[in-house]
């Protein structure tokens, strides 16, 4: 077969193929490329924006000693943990919230005197706010893994001198509370007032109440899970796949090279469409169509594209773009994999290098087999009736979350969150009260934000976690 | 920075640093380009799977008359449509059932002597089934854009010798179906007795009820819609984005290279996350691990890894992997962008190249204003009341239902379905009630196989198919 040379197309006869087609999208993101490249081939050497953070708008906690890791027989020898504070550690350092965050997040939750812009839980966060500074002294890290000054994946191994890439170990959330613990101890804070968390902070802050519950007051899961069900992993292995597709990932290696920034992009368009839901596009984009380009005719008739078309579209490619040079591909990966990996099932906690989780063993042969569970119903709230006939998964996580029976929890999962879904909420709370907690909070809230619900709703959110705390 | 030669890696202290990380599904995915390059570079010259159709298995229509496109001034100067039958055509030719398929489906619906294989809705179609040869002549087409036989972007263009690739015209689901009724026309099928589809099939089937309600007796939709919402189209989009992003892709030039089979890998992962449900994924793969390779030590611990570790993840992987040289990436581009367009609302169709759209506003300005349409709830059933104030979308659509006012309409939706919401199948409900028809019949289905259950549950979707048509 002959394809004609492009420079004889214009002679074809039809006018939808008259000439080579084009596609903006495509020239949009190789101009991207060449600007990137050549940013990152400049004499200053590659360094991308994550790489940049301002270290002094947050503090490093350094630590020598080793840290044990759930999936390893070796510790990590040294690591570091930024982390950022808001309000006033009392005298007695008895009103610390320790705040976690979802997957990405920096500990740059609010504005600071160092750092004025604008934190990701900002009208969460101050005097009056529903995480109050007039009374409590909140904490913020970013998580072990992550690329906002604490150690993770992008940082240099000290025994090599070249970053970890993927040397690193593959990390459970337990590893990230455990560091995040040890923060605590060189505070010299014995017991938080209470753990707080949304999304992925969620499972943090039950396995801070499931690690210590001498030493966490109160928990908050708010948009979380004890367990991972497969809808997560698959929208999450859909993200990691697109990233380790991208040929400039190298296997984790890319630290002296371009970056995997178009693989980045795609993750987080799929991460996108899970983060919000239908109605809102539904009232927010619907099917408007993105503005033409300055340089269309005002008479030119709108013929659809296979580059976008939509505002939803645009949107999602705005998502990307803003994202993908913005976070570490490899940190990415390995905390999506350890939320994929998060399951507080009592078999599942056994599985782990946790000494904590022997005491389950323990705590069974005593106490907790099935028929004492099924005692605990009278902790049901009417409005939240126990499940009759629970299937084993659910037993298998109340005797899990066992450690958590006392300690007050709030639960708060929203209705139209297809990531983490109501059910998975009422999962939680229905373990919790089999483990023998009467002190669970449950909420469930309508609203068309879906997963992102945590982030905005200041009213309903903020409002069920002043109530809690107070 | 100084990287150690890797050679020397094995001398690093901590376990799961000590030697070059190994990706095995990388490797895997390697390995398999490898093979699919080897192939494609044979001395028989590249040849993709898809390309490889049967043609003694279905029959071809060809049309040398040109046939209008929704979005272009220009005709489709000539054009094929597979096609395939089963069942025996009445004398009065009166007894046709017009099947559309999902968007990658072939003509291949169900065996066929030609091609004992199983098709794609063998359940459904056969002696005493639910479209039952005994009494109708089923006919099933490849649509019009697709790569089974009918033209479309792979098809070779009669202008320059070459494949259309990208100077193929962008689709709308209207030219699809004109497309199908030339055939009819051909076949001197005047009246059809039902047009049925699910999926994007029922987008074609109320489309083919709109352009010739005096040639279809009963439509069927299943798991459709008749406007595609911003949810569905992010959904689509992001499968796009991962193979536009594909080098292979080559802005649709790659029909004598190799084509974009990561690309189409990847957007598979992404589209089966939006045909299943989570439910069934909770049952089915719960948290189950993947078998351990066969070289794995028995005796060895289990530590988990970047590449897949869960079942789920695995069952993704396989998924992509099966679809990715079956169908042309160009194909699902062009189809997916019109499942995107597909808009039966007033406006949206006054703005195709439709004369039947003109008809539209005749109407209007006869009968079909909003006060109108609010007489027309007494049509609704008690079981599923009208919008007491339909929001101006919905009077848009049922203003562009207007033509099938009169036609008796099978509308079933899953309440599971993330891609086809229930509210969307709601949305047509109330649209063809306001638009007078009190001859629509509603299903709503529970079960946990969300968008796919038109495949699987023969039993309630067969059942009341069957109901529908006797």
């Amino acid at each position: 077969m002959l394809r004609l040379p492009r420079r004889l197309s214009h002679l074809r006869g039809i006018r939808y193929s008259s000439s080579t087609p084009r596609f903006p999208c495509v020239e949009a993101h190789a101009t991207r490329q060449s600007r990137i490249a050549s940013s990152f081939s400049s004499s200053s050497g590659p360094e991308p924006p994550y790489a940049r953070p301002n270290p002094t708008s947050y503090t490093v906690f350094h630590s020598q000693t080793p840290l044990p890791l759930a999936y390893h027989s070796s510790p990590l020898p040294t690591f570091d943990i930024a982390y950022e504070t808001w309000g006033t550690l009392s005298p007695s350092k008895d009103n610390v919230i320790l705040l976690h965050t979802g997957l990405s997040a920096s500990s740059h939750a609010a504005s600071t005197s160092a750092n004025p812009t604008e934190g990701w839980w900002e009208k969460f966060i101050g005097p009056g706010k529903p995480l109050d500074t007039n009374t409590f002294f909140v904490i913020c890290t970013n998580v072990l893994g992550g690329c906002y000054g604490s150690t993770g994946p992008s940082s240099v191994d000290p025994e090599t001198g070249v970053p970890y890439a993927t040397h690193f170990p593959i990390l459970s959330i337990f590893d990230m509370v455990r560091a995040q613990f040890r923060l605590l101890d060189h505070l010299g804070v014995e017991k938080l007032y209470a753990s707080v968390g949304s999304s992925m902070g969620a499972m943090q802050s039950l396995a801070a109440g499931w690690l210590h519950p001498e030493r966490v007051g109160k928990v908050v899961s708010i948009s979380g899970t004890a367990r991972s069900t497969p809808s997560s992993v698959a929208m999450r292995y859909a993200q990691r796949s697109v990233l380790m597709a991208d040929p400039n990932w190298n296997n984790g290696f890319y630290y002296d090279a371009l970056p995997p920034h178009t693989g980045m992009k795609l993750a987080r368009q799929i991460a996108t469409i899970t983060y919000r839901s239908g109605p809102e596009w539904d009232a927010r984009f619907g099917r408007q169509l993105r503005p033409l380009p300055d340089d269309a005719s005002p008479a030119e008739t709108r013929v659809p594209a296979l580059c976008p078309d939509f505002l939803i579209e645009t949107y999602l490619d705005h998502q990307g773009e803003q994202f993908c040079l913005k976070y570490d591909a490899n940190s990415l990966i390995y905390i999506s994999k350890a939320m994929d990996l998060f399951d507080m099932t009592r078999p599942a906690l056994q599985a782990l290098r946790l000494p904590e989780a022997a005491a389950l063993s323990e705590s069974e042969s005593a106490s907790s087999s099935s028929s004492d569970l099924a005692r605990h119903t009278t902790s049901h709230s009417k409005s939240h009736p126990p499940p009759t006939n629970p299937p084993p998964h659910l037993s298998a996580l109340a005797q899990g979350l066992a450690p958590l029976a006392r300690t007050p929890a709030l639960v708060l999962g929203v209705q139209s969150d297809i990531l983490f879904t109501i059910e998975q909420q009422r999962e939680v709370v229905d373990a919790l009260r089999m483990a023998g907690n009467d002190r669970v909070v449950y909420y469930e809230l309508g609203g068309v934000w879906g997963h992102d619900t945590f982030l905005l709703d200041v009213l309903n959110v903020g409002g069920a976690i002043r109530g809690f705390l107070s």
